[in-house]
C-alpha cells in the first residue's frame, strides 16, 4: 500500500513513536523524560532521588520462539526491563506482570513461567505487586511494567554525548538469537550501577535492538555523530562483525566517556569486574559529520512485515 | 481434563492468583498491598503520600469485540486503571501503554485508538511517559500501566468494612456491555478522591466483574459476610435486577460506610455530586453468617473457557 491511499500502517517505530506523540497531551512538569529513553524520567516532590518507569512487551514468535521453555520466557520478561533500569544507573523496586496465554496454556507451564520470574525478582530484589492473568486467544504474551530509583547525581540519559567522547561496551556482542543467550542473560544492574555514579561517564543505554540501530539513536538524543573501528568491536565466539552490529539481543551497556578520564575509568572497572570486558570501539564525532555505515539493528515492526 | 492427570489449567482467577503467590519473592517491606486489591499500594520513603501502582489489559474480543472503534478502544483502556486508582481514593500521575496490534491494523486505526488515549489522558491529567508498539499475530492486545498517589489519610482498601456497616454503591449497575457503556463510562475520580476524604467510608473497591462477584471479594478480604436487598438495587434502565448483579463492566464504587455517619454523608453527598446517585444497599455481617446469595458476576477465565 502507498501512502496515497491514506491508510498505510507506520512504516517504522520512530514514525509511529512521533505519530503517537503527536496525540498526547504533553507530559506534566514533574516528567523529566518521557518517551525516548531506557526509562521515563520522574522527578521527585521529596527527597534525592527520580524515579524510573519502564514496561516492555515480549510476544511469542516474535521475542521468542513457540515451544520456548516457559521458565526462560519469564525470567527474559523480567531480566529486559531490569536491562533498562541498569542503562539509566538505576535500581528496579516493583514489577507488574500481565500474562495473556492461549486456554491451551498448561497448569505446568504457568508454574514454569512465574518460577522464572520469581527467580528474576529474588536475583534482582524486585518486588512483584500486581498484574494480570487473562485468556487470549492469541499466542503467548507477556507485558512488565517496573519502577525503579536512581540517585539524582547518577542518573545516565542518551543525551549526554559529546563530540570527542569514546564509545564504549560492556562484554562481548553477536550471536545472542542463535545461541540462545538472550534467554538466559544476566541485567547489567550492578556494572550500570556503578558507571551511572562515575561523571566521567556522559551517556548510557543498554543494547536490545543491536550496536547498528542503538548507536544512531544514542548519537541523535546527543547530536553528535559517530566513528566507529569494526575490528575492535568485541564479539562473541563464531561471531562475524556484522552479526556483532546487527544481530541484537545483547544486553548489554553501550556508553560514552570524557576520553580522558578513560585510563582511570578503565582501571577501576578492571578492579571492580575482572570478569567483564570493557571495550572502547570508536568516538563521537560533531553532528554534522557523517557517521560510519553500520549494519542495521532490529526493528520490531520492520522485522514482522519483512 | 481432570486434576489427577496433573496438568489442567488453573480454573479460575483466584486459584492462579494463589499459584502465582506461592512463586513469586515475598514483597519489600515498603509494599503495603500487594496482590489483591484495586492497586498495589507504596509505602513512600519521602512525605505524606502512598504510592499507587495498577497494571489493566484490554483484548479483542475478550475486553471489546472486533470491530469497536478504535477510539472508544483506547479510552477504555485507560479508564478502566483509572478506575481502580479512583477505588483507592487516589489520583492518577503517570501512565505507560503497550499496544500490540496485527499488521493489519491500519494507519487510521493507529491515530484513532491514540485519539482515544489521549482524551482521556487530557481529561483525567494524566501523563503518558513510556510504552511500546509491537506487531503481533494476535488481535489487537492493550496493556496499561498507571501510577498514583494518595495522602495517607485517605486510603481506602478492601479489607476496611466491619460487621453492621452499610454497603453503598455509586450510579447504576447493568447492562454496560449491551448499552456499550463500557466503551465510553467516565471513571469515578472525583467521587473517590472525596470518599477517600471521609473517615465514615471504610472500604472501597470498584465494579468491575460486577456486584456479584465483586462484593465477595471486598466481604473476604474483610473477613465479613454480607446481607443484601435485591429490591435496593440502582440498575440502569431495561436492566433485571440478576444483570444488575451479574453484568459486570459498571465501573461504579463500591463502598462501606459506618452506620451512624450514613445520613450526613448522603446530605453532604447530594451537594457535591446531585447528579450521580448513592444507594444503601445491604449491610456487612459478621463473617460467621451466610451471605446473601449473589447471581456471580465475570471471570475472564471461566468466561473464555465455557
Amino acid at each position: 500500500m502507498k501512502k496515497a491511499q491514506g491508510n498505510i500502517s507506520p512504516s517504522s517505530e520512530s514514525e509511529l513513536l512521533e505519530l503517537i506523540s503527536s496525540l498526547l497531551p504533553k507530559p506534566s512538569r514533574d516528567v523529566m523524560t518521557g518517551i525516548g529513553d531506557d526509562c521515563a524520567v520522574i522527578r521527585p516532590m521529596h527527597g534525592s532521588k527520580f524515579q524510573l518507569l519502564k514496561t516492555d512487551a515480549l510476544v511469542e514468535g516474535i521475542h521468542f520462539a513457540s515451544g520456548t521453555p516457559p521458565e526462560c520466557v519469564g525470567w527474559k520478561a523480567l531480566c529486559r526491563p531490569l536491562s533498562d533500569i541498569a542503562a539509566m544507573g538505576g535500581s528496579p523496586l516493583h514489577a507488574m506482570i500481565t500474562v495473556a496465554a492461549p486456554s491451551s496454556f498448561l497448569s505446568s507451564e504457568w508454574k514454569a513461567l512465574y518460577r522464572g520470574i520469581g527467580k528474576a525478582a529474588r536475583e534482582f530484589g524486585v518486588s512483584v505487586v500486581g498484574g494480570e492473568t487473562v485468556r487470549s486467544p492469541s499466542p503467548l504474551f507477556l507485558s512488565v511494567s517496573l519502577t525503579g530509583t536512581v540517585p539524582k547525581n547518577c542518573l545516565k540519559l542518551r543525551n549526554g554525548a559529546k563530540p570527542g567522547d569514546l564509545i564504549c561496551v560492556t562484554g562481548k556482542l553477536g550471536g545472542s538469537l542463535k545461541s540462545g543467550r538472550h534467554l538466559g542473560f544476566t541485567p547489567r544492574l550492578k556494572e550500570g550501577q556503578w558507571l551511572g555514579s562515575r561523571n566521567e561517564v556522559t551517556a548510557m543505554m543498554d543494547l536490545s535492538d543491536g550496536l547498528g540501530s542503538d548507536l544512531p539513536k544514542l548519537a541523535a538524543e546527543s547530536r553528535c555523530s559517530f566513528q566507529i573501528d569494526p575490528d575492535s568491536l568485541p564479539r562473541h565466539r563464531g561471531c562475524t562483525t556484522a552479526e556483532a552490529f546487527a544481530d541484537g539481543e545483547d544486553y548489554e551497556l553501550l556508553l560514552t566517556v570524557s576520553p580522558k578520564a578513560w585510563p582511570s575509568l578503565m582501571e577501576d572497572w578492571k578492579v571492580h569486574f575482572p570478569s567483564t570486558p570493557m571495550a572502547c570501539i570508536g568516538r563521537m564525532t560533531k553532528g554534522d559529520l557523517t557517521p560510519t555505515p553500520l549494519p542495521s539493528g532490529y526493528d520490531h515492526l520492520r522485522q514482522t512485515k519483512s
